[in-house]
């Protein structure tokens, strides 16, 4: 009898750990959805200030192809980078992280100003 | 003397156009000042989003190194490329430049989740 109450009173403790186990899981599930939703959110507001300065920088490549400057310009560039590395340590982000960040950017606007002067001279 | 009068004319025509051309390189310049001025405002603002990304997904990294979830999930990013494509087209950004954009800030997130992964498993 004590044997079988021993296994009872063990099959119970289990069945508790499982139960435990299970709201852990489930706890940290709600928590992961609870940040992808503010990741969304973020990504959201991301796109749409990237799409806001797309609209400025390709002024930009339309004020440089009449004026026939340089699609890039290092000085300029330079400057940005040093600035947003500083502005990176402040909000505690990886200041290397910011500045890939801006080259990823950079890379895309050259690319655009590129397009926009050569529509520029076939107009001409 | 009617030579030297229409030399004297074309002289001021001359200054005249060049006065122009430089008005129009000042207002040119200005316009220039003026779009970096708010690219610089708009990258202020993404380097503050982007700190404030990369606390929720350092958040989502210690909470799938402490459960032991793998670093990437192919099927959230999916749906992430999807919705971010979709807020693009209706932002008139290049849902391209989105995907790609997602693209490289999703690598350096795994990145981080692996060197979280890492650390823990140190610390087991």
């Amino acid at each position: 009898m004590a044997g079988e109450q021993d296994a009872e009173v063990s099959a119970e403790a289990d069945i508790g750990q499982v139960a435990h186990a299970c709201d852990v899981e489930e706890s940290a599930r709600q928590e992961l959805l609870r940040l992808r939703a503010s990741i969304d959110n973020l990504d959201a507001a991301l796109v749409h200030l990237l799409a806001e300065r797309f609209k400025y920088t390709q002024a930009v490549g339309h004020l440089k192809a009449v004026h026939k400057l340089p699609p890039a310009d290092r000085l300029r560039e330079n400057a940005q980078i040093m600035r947003l590395r500083k502005l990176a340590e402040d909000a505690h982000l990886d200041p290397a992280f910011a500045e890939k960040f801006l080259n990823f950017i950079i890379e895309e606007v050259i690319r655009n100003h590129k397009e926009i002067a050569q529509e520029q001279q076939s107009r001409q």
